[in-house]
């Protein structure tokens, strides 16, 4: 069963080449390195990048107001949280998708190879994105933006796992290059026009990634039923895979806080480690349960981790330790009951999602995002402290000219120039508007990217004897053709 | 060979269930967030709490008072370490343990349901009794409180350790319930009674985890003799151990250190550095000649280690380098003897180990725990450049009435209120005196908790079959009974 | 198929045990504390130890002196950069060679051992040469000692991957106790006397590292054609190999950055960042090429960490985003074809070279080695903004008594005494030069150092069914011999 490699893969490999090619370029057009230490906050750069093209001296001339903290490093804060993130789209994720037992090389390499590419395209957009949003020609690149391009990689790698193993690699690339623009066009629309406050990406990235994903799957999918023996686990290749959920797992509390700020980063690391303990309670039970007294290991990699993403949109906000703990074990209970109720059917007979992600990342994005929009509609002045309020939710901050902008005391320093002056019930709807925006644009952009996928010019696969294997991409070892037939 | 679950399991889980819920709500009715950036300094809280659930408005009005520091995150320093500590748990412990062939889910995936268990009820557990100390009605949760949860979880894991294959799911999560209470009893002594310091918790984690486990097991196994060929390691679940032990190598500098201070702290990483380098080394070449020149995973994924036990309780004191070094090299030897020569013949006329924490957590922590009195007993002022002794062994602060406060000219800003002005000579008796209690509490309290683990209604392992075999507790894959086989 | 023991392994293990005891002695009389705040700036200790041997009071005395700073650790900056270095030596370097189907207990034990005896070894070594330059008596010990130790220790171990299965262990330590020594000298000649800036170590480590392997291998191979059908992966020993990838490429930028200052670290994160990302691109695009549509895992476990090398001594200099991303493009591809077309020739006509360090470490090396004079040649005050081009090449600081000194209004607390005045091109020359005097220095030690490990007194690795293989070093399990014939 040696299968030929169709001629299209090299279409692929062109196409790799060429945007590889073309982000080094762009990468040389338009970022510049942002040197200052105040983490994320981007300067003005005006139209520097223009002009260092056509004239070095004007633009070092100009450079100190670029660039004006020198003698600094960015690392002390943001990078030791940056690189646990990190940790988690290679290793975490990488080796999570290893459970089956003949896509191992395909889990762990075809995830380095998205979220390596990702990473360069994401910069670049995300860069475009906050230029036009700043009306400037060119970006800054610093260690946050590196952190905001693993979280870029999270979404991708999330519908990734929708798809894995019924995707060719051209198929995979097409769709991170697709969703890394439309995931972050609706990043800015939530946070930027709606003013809707997600700190743990539960909305946009993990609902985002989800749905878009199974959108994607559909389309691919079409009527075809997936049924394949190779779809399944060895012992060792789900002792692989606990190695991505463990490190998941270990991982989360720096993904919900590594962007919150001042107590909210505290609360944030606080409240998802109870969150995410507790979805791992909830599943032990549950899945002892729904397995007649035996546990399952597709809860125990998966379902564990649904409350590090439930708590996400909520981390940095005042929901008290046992707030987080009644998310984390709702989450934990809602993701094993759809490994082990929901995704069998689904995949029979709406959708095929090879790892779950409804489970791990659908379901509890949703739950997060209402939550989200509870905690919002609820919160006051007096659970923050009074002004600090403004802090975690700046659209709340009372319009420059309003009586309560003065009886707060509130002045430019702190809170510049005023706010929107959003009621708190207001807040909550544009919480919940974010999420309906984001599931729309993860699944109208999931359709479309997946039709994308299926123009005749890309690399199909067609047999389902092709799928959940590793040999038509892999050079494989003399010992892989015995492994099936154990 | 198919195991029918038995009826108890059932029993298991809603205990399991019981206690998750009874966790959620008590952490609404005790915990709140102390996010002030003070690392593990608690506030006075006074009666917060209490009136939080009476009356929100009053609560928040004093809110001020109870967390004075906002704007400020408590992640640059402990946050790191916390992180290490946490690692060393999850995936130390967990993957340490799976050189068991045929139990590489339960020792991966019951590490992680009784670690996330133990860090829930260890946060209550330690607040309860730091508000009873302090005279407090609540407790606050901050990154160190985190931090403690990790390392009571490393008690029960070593525990664990001990019993691993050989307890039911049901006997495990009862052991972790009794043996966090004991041990945070059995530390509160220690530290805050007998002012015995140890910043590695040699003493309270490693000798109490350890002897516990042991004295579990003894009342467990009774005189039944356990011997069972599923019992040894597969090349494959061997390198998998080998994941854990080289975390728990890389990050035992932290564990010794996170709660260390000052000058102390780079003294804790340098000994643990040099102490832990050295039984690796003490180990291999121990192993080469015991093995007759071959040499022994089962001491390279575990002696190697001990130095890091050793060092422990000594890890911030002025031992210099060598000194730490010739700890860990005595750490190596013992430990490599002990899992050659003495777990073999203990195993069959005393106690089953099935990890041999005796000889990597027991007798190293012994060891340190002796070091501990040696080096409390020999400190001068002159080691420790004066008055910062006091630093780092409080009690033999002069008392503020004596003329040695004067002589030292010790002021209340830095040591406040004078101290028990204790000997060196009486402090190494009360390291001494602390060694002997936690030997105690933990064989006496490992006894009690074991037959407790014994009672009918918990479900027992009765089948040496059914021992060190995931068949029981899991849903394996179709390739798991051939393995067997092989 | 049992092999026997030879009696030289003994002599070994005494070798080891001499040294082992040899560097706690020799701690004890050189080495002292660091405890100072001020990572890696060693202060003046003067004649200290000596007395300190002679006379404890005298010594503690003057102790103050020595170590002036008190009441702070040096954990917030360097410590996390430091543990993830220290993560890629265990666990990058060991589980990358696990690949070998039957050689993984000595890919990641024999790592463990070479490692932990380098960390010893290297620190004494390193802080005489320090002491030495100073004309001090004895050295001190902070955070950055350890990290240069781990630097040092990644030197051995890339040597360790030419000869690996090849070598016993007695050799191995052997090589390990002769590079520390030369790589050492070779820094300080580059580093002290040369110069030649370096902050990635590509020079100084993987250039040094590899070359010095390689000529090891030359000696012990003489003519001999070593081909062995053990010397290939299985399915699960390539996914265990993948974990060492996937830790190296994510702690790349921290290795690249960790002695990097001010601006210059934040660059070096970015760049690093970008340089494998763009490595690891490049490997894919090239893979598929060259395996006729079918990826390779040989390539993907190495040549994807090629940028990391290449970027590395260009890392903290004004390179821009792009100029990075080609570097790792350029390095990517060479490490590729490497792999695919240059190492299967030279193995057989040249040189062995078990993990092909030529491809990660050599080649990727010079090219990071040209690419510094490159960007030492052409570097402006205008790139640097004026004055701070000095803090990243201090050998152009102009002189004290020139006029450019006055000119650039340089002063004694920022740029002291003055520098050597060097010009661009000057410098470019020196990095040249210290390329040149690293593969001299690497090739000549390699080859010194092979003769000795070929001595008759130490054990020697004669019969080719010998190698690639565990069983001759250690205790295997039952299925360890089934293995081979899958």
């Amino acid at each position: 069963t040696h299968h030929p490699v169709p001629k299209k893969r090299y279409t692929f490999v062109i196409y790799l080449a060429l945007f590889h090619v073309a982000f080094v370029v762009l990468m040389g057009f338009f970022s510049k390195y942002d040197l200052s230490n105040k983490n994320g906050t981007s300067n003005s750069s005006g139209l520097y990048a223009i002009l260092f093209h056509f004239c070095f001296i004007i633009l070092f001339a100009l450079f100190t107001k670029y660039d004006p903290i020198y003698g600094q490093s960015q690392v002390p804060g943001l990078y030791a949280m940056f690189m646990d993130v990190h940790s988690m789209m290679f290793i975490g994720f990488g080796f999570l998708m290893t459970f089956l037992k003949r896509y191992g090389y395909g889990a762990v390499g075809l995830n380095f190879i998205i979220a390596a590419f990702v990473l360069e395209w994401s910069i670049l957009v995300r860069g475009w994105l906050e230029a036009g949003i700043n009306g400037e020609a060119d970006f800054t690149i610093n260690i946050k933006s590196l952190l905001v391009a693993d979280f870029c990689a999270a979404a991708v790698l999330i519908s990734f796992g929708a798809v894995i193993g019924k995707a060719s690699l051209s198929q995979l690339i097409v769709m991170a290059t697709f969703e890394v623009v439309i995931q972050g066009v609706n990043e800015l629309i939530g946070l930027h026009y709606l003013q809707a406050y997600d700190v743990g990406e539960s909305i946009y990235v993990h609902v985002f990634g989800a749905y878009f994903g199974l959108a994607v799957s559909k389309v691919l999918q079409g009527t075809r039923e997936i049924e394949s023996t190779k779809e399944s686990s060895h012992y060792h290749s789900d002792l692989f895979a606990m190695i991505g959920t463990i490190f998941l797992f270990l991982y989360w509390p720096s993904f919900n806080s590594a962007v919150a700020v001042d107590e909210g980063q505290t609360r944030a690391i606080i409240n998802t480690f109870l969150g995410i303990a507790s979805s791992c309670v909830a599943t032990f039970i549950i899945s002892l349960l729904v397995g007649k007294g035996r546990l399952n290991m597709v809860h125990v990699q998966n379902a564990t981790l649904a409350g590090g993403v439930a708590v996400g949109a909520v981390a940095d906000m005042q929901i008290e330790p046992f707030g987080a703990m009644i998310i984390g074990t709702v989450a934990g209970i809602i993701s094993t009951l759809g490994f082990q109720f929901l995704t069998p059917t689904l995949n029979e007979t709406v959708v095929h999602d090879t790892c779950g992600v409804n489970n791990l990342h659908g379901m509890p994005g949703l739950l997060s995002g209402i939550a989200s929009a509870i905690v919002a509609a609820t919160a006051t002045r007096e659970n923050y402290n009074g002004n600090r309020l403004y802090v975690f939710y700046p659209s709340r901050t009372p319009m420059s000219n309003s009586t309560e902008y003065s009886n707060f005391s509130l002045d430019l320093t702190e809170f510049s120039r005023g706010g929107m002056g959003r009621t708190a019930a207001v807040q909550g709807g544009y919480q919940m508007a974010a999420l309906a925006v984001t599931l729309g644009m993860a699944i109208i952009g999931g359709i479309i990217t997946g039709y994308i996928m299926k123009l005749p010019i890309i690399e199909q696969i067609q047999d389902i004897e092709e799928m959940f294997d590793d040999e038509p991409n892999w050079l494989t070892p003399e010992d892989y053709s015995l492994k099936l037939t154990e």
